[in-house]
């Protein structure tokens, strides 16, 4: 989190029912809006993201109803718990871990579902668990092929901020974000942007939950007004996040993630390691997974590396608990940031007694060095959306 | 929200997995336990104090049962539609809203039930609408009385850290919280202390939403790990508020509440307005609302504390509107900013243009010169839960 | 000190070589200046006040030569000592505590100096000691009338941010502030306004002290880069102080000041005390020293005020040490804020066991109802210097 | 500025006169004397470094009288500077600024001031333009060898809290410290240890300025009570930071900062550029001085460094203005941090388009992994001087 947000965190809360409030919340929306590529109602939760999967199941599905889940990591299987859990039938797209959810599977499945039984596809933008992207572009186009009337439902939790999130443009039903990632703020927010099919659904369904429900947020849009008592001290913090943002840049703010995605990519692999993701297109822009050999694993490694650097590297998941470690390069990091985490990662790996080379860090460097002198380096064009076949999103970004 | 705790605030965030998040949360749970009254498990969630009451009616409901709602006035109200909206019966017990909730027609209403279909009764302590607190000891004798099985529900959201809030001592199933009020927060923390029987229900009906669910919290309360990522910076401000009161010693916390209460009392006769409680056991600790004469309204009074003092006062609600201003007095509040508050309210009175007489303020000072210089002043026996005859908590409080 | 200001205080520090830094003094000098009512050079030293004394004195006056001392009260006698240190020979121009220094003694005493032995003038402009202020044009004036040379060196350390201080229009040469009192900022920060007389005579004598010299700090006006490392982060605080008075206008911020001068001094007559201040077109605008009549003193009243209410009352000084305490009503204080100052007195002369009249709170209030209800209240024409015959600042005012 | 000192910064501020302040400065000064390794009292002047070099002559010099100033670098060419404008004669030995003060000069300029003109040697520890730091024990035992009785004024500003500072054991008479850099704080604190000869010294003066003079804070040293206002919240500021060395543990304070300058070199010389020091056991714990080659100059690698990073390199001085850079590796800095800043080197490097070979990250790297792995290494003993000749300290460091 940085200083700034977190003085604005710090200031006297207002009164959530005076004009003050309605002009940060519009502010915020406004913000929001931009960094989610939407001109849809976007509701703001005090949730954990959680909240805001559970928010985007109650307003749009009924118990009883089937969700097609693309499970290609350990959120993903998060997700589809909680939506068995609130009664839905989850039906299971099993996916290599290691590559991104195969939109051809998805044609495949809506198009033997003649019945239309599959009301919604859940789909992670940016499974935090392995490192990889999906291409939500191509699972719009999937369901479209299949002429199947399913939502789409999309998460970019662990995304926004760091890569463009186009919901318009994506084609999404209903796009899900949280506070604590990439918006660089404390966890304690949940983001719903809600598709016109999504609310029409919402309404006829009028889920149970008052909570949740859409409607109030709908109308909170316009006013800046909440239905429920915000939390406001956040919301400040939000807003601070969102004015950094837009200071910087939105093309900056990604190019600098990919900048710092592909300069780790380098660090791995002059370390000898391999790199989670095994599809090239398909690189996180915010975190990457590391797959180590064998012994010691990588619980190893992160004992190490929280000892002596209290540096935490994050877990893996399920089968590959000991043998991945991950590496997040997320929110307000710079070129320096990135050296110094990467060189904790180096120091550690050699603390931990695990067999490497060393020169990840020089690797990474190097690769910095050339793109700082050259002004830049081509990506991939599957990071930009707006390069698909799905409508473009009407949005203006500056 | 005090200095300190907004301080408190802005600190780093911390891994939400890491052994410090634990002491944390172990830290933040005890002292909340302590304030509550309860040595039974406390479920904190990322969410307003209407997610609280939701969670309360998911844990423990299943949509078609019947509650009983104990409505005396606007926020009992809107626990009913929430309560409706999640498909419960709501069976209202249409109270006076200028007194506490009856409880011999409780009982009455209870005994009638002979099918024992009214599975909850919901009650709010502190009715933030009107200013009057309800005898919960003498409610759960009355469903005693009744032989009544139906589960207790208790709304402490504006009553909790301004006097003793006592789950055990009360024999509550389900004790509602949050943390803008009392607590001295920013919103975005909601509470619900689980009672045995409570917990009983929630693992046999098993509720629909992940978010809410009770169980994983229980476990989070030997642990100090949270089942879903949590407010960090909220639990720090939560942590630090709780030391506050913890220092000051609850004692002197409620006392010092019951004497602004009492002198802000004297401030509205003085004036020669109306109290709008009429039953002088039930005066709520934390807020006082003023019955105004007629022309001009309370809408005037409140235009000119905003607009000429930047002090905003609580607005009335349902038919009293525009009859009824409320003026608070929780949290961090010592003596000379209790004068400073009703010197602004005495301001805008004849400002607004409202019938009144001078010496509002003069006459609450001398209440607290009084109180002041005699070391304390007798408080009616209603305010310690204590005294009555419901089991005693367990609960050692400092 | 503000919310705001202590936000900004905890600011990342800034290289003070680089433009950031720059940026920020220009417009700290630029607000600064318009808070003095000059066009002439500001020096701002990490320092405190005893530090911006001691560099007016080393960058005007050579050890061996003579000063006037106008000695109204403790802190000019304090100024006094330290002139004595620094080698001066100090002539006391003995005044009544309880009224402003007389022009007409000082115009005596000046013509009597035929030979100019008397090398500069010393006024206070707001005795902290006893809430007198010196009527600086007519000490101006006389200085001008007995066609004497000497330098007019006035302090406005107590009086800055709270009432006008016109240096361009009331001829003085040196103009003395600090941080801590209306500026609303921590100690730390001293000022010097450099006029023409007093720069020439400090570049002919050439002070001994580097730290204090002026003629780098007159550059530093120019181009925003000070000659030593500065207080960066008070600094900051100072930017966003100056800010605050800006936004609500310097005449609104004088004007609430006297508003509650006036109304302290109401609330000290309904008690039945004595202002300490005999002199009406002389009342201090940020302070009230009050008499007491006997026993208790003083001292127990201030200690009442400490042990029950937290709140330190000023301490007399000299022979009045037990006979006054003194009310600040400076910096960011408003109407209900004064009154809990008040109402805080009152309570304390009940507990302290002296004698007094019940009310003051109420008159206090009754007087700024009365002023709010008609809108204002007239004042003395003394309080604006521009109705004196000295040159009009050139300075424009917003 | 750590973030933890930063939010001390924003503390409420409390009066100087009550008990609070007490312990506040209590605690300060003992913490504070522990670090300088001193039983001595010392003094706290709000003011910057250059204000604790001007208390430092003031209270003990009388203008006309004779210094011997090492002047090694750019900090003492402007200490001189200072003495100058004080009125001392300032008698220069000129040094190699690429190698530390000559003791056996020192010893041979004071062996023929037979007359003992000479009042005071002004020394500076850690020459911040060069990185070169001066053997004090050994300029202590030059003076007692010449059988001198000049004072030994030691300048410790820039290597106070990243080195051991021994007052006592160096046999120091004066040392000089200041906020901003090892103690992690904004500047706007100004230190001076007194050692006992210098006070009497003082006391046989009695130096002109009221506002630095030694006396009033030896008292302050007993009773925590300042003889002027104190800058409050720089103090809160400074015990937070101390608070801080003290849980890191100065030993591992001290050998962090030694590790990273030593890991600091071998970048340097992986870059194939020349550290300015050319005595190795002179090498400065705090910051590194780099020799580039020619064109293009440091001036440009700067430009490179501030425009790409935002990382402001130490310019260079005198006639090596466009020949030097600084690296800072003092403060706060953890091994991460440290990896990040030669990585920010060493990309302005490549963007500069200066001559040089890379690596010099990765070989700081492989320095730190070693050392972390063979758990320290053996630093020169000159860094420690307990291990001089020079009288131990009789102070207890934990």
């Amino acid at each position: 989190v940085p200083d700034r947000v977190r003085r604005a965190l710090s200031r006297p809360v207002i009164d959530h029912r005076g004009p003050e409030f309605s002009t940060l919340a519009l502010d915020v929306l406004s913000g929001l809006k931009r960094l989610l590529g939407t001109a849809q109602p976007v509701a703001i939760y005090p949730s954990s993201g959680t909240g805001a999967w559970e928010a985007a199941l109650a307003n749009t599905l009924v118990p009883g109803e089937t969700v097609l889940l693309c499970r290609n990591g350990h959120f993903a299987t998060l997700w589809g718990a909680l939506a068995e859990r609130y009664g839905l039938r989850v039906e299971r797209l099993e996916g290599d871990w290691r590559r991104p959810p195969d939109p051809d599977e998805v044609e495949k499945i809506l198009r033997l579902d003649d019945a239309g039984a599959i009301k919604a596809v859940l789909l992670i933008h940016n499974e935090t668990s392995t490192g990889v992207t999906a291409d939500v572009c191509a699972v719009r186009r999937a369901v479209d092929a299949a002429r199947h009337g399913a939502l789409l439902l999309v998460d970019v939790i662990s995304s926004l901020g760091s890569t463009w999130c186009e919901h318009d443009g994506w084609g999404a039903d209903v796009t899900i974000g949280a506070s604590q990632k990439g918006l660089m703020l404390p966890p304690g927010i949940g983001v719903n942007v809600i598709g016109p099919r999504a609310l029409e659904r919402s309404r006829a369904i009028r889920c149970r939950s008052g909570y949740w429900a859409w409607e109030a947020y709908v109308e909170a849009n316009a006013t800046g007004f909440f239905p429920y008592t915000p939390a406001t001290s956040l919301l400040f913090g939000l807003q601070e996040a969102l004015a950094m943002l837009r200071e910087e840049g939105l093309d900056n703010v990604f190019d600098r993630h990919w900048r710092h995605a592909s300069a780790t990519r380098r660090a791995v692999e002059a370390w000898g390691l391999e790199v989670f993701c095994e599809d090239e297109a398909a690189f996180s822009p915010s975190l990457t997974a590391v797959l180590v050999p064998g012994t010691p694993g990588a619980d190893e490694l992160r004992r190490a590396a929280l000892e002596q650097l209290n540096m935490p590297l994050g877990v893996g998941f399920g089968e590959f608990a000991d043998r991945i470690f991950r590496i997040g390069h997320l929110g307000d990091l710079n070129d320096l940031m990135l050296c110094g985490v990467l060189a904790g990662v180096e120091l550690s790996l050699a603390r931990s007694g695990m067999a490497f080379n060393r020169g990840g860090v020089q690797a990474a460097l190097d690769h910095l060095s050339h793109w700082s002198t050259v002004g830049s380096v081509a990506r991939p064009s599957k990071q930009s959306a707006a390069n698909s076949a799905a409508p473009k999103s009407p949005v203006q970004r500056e």
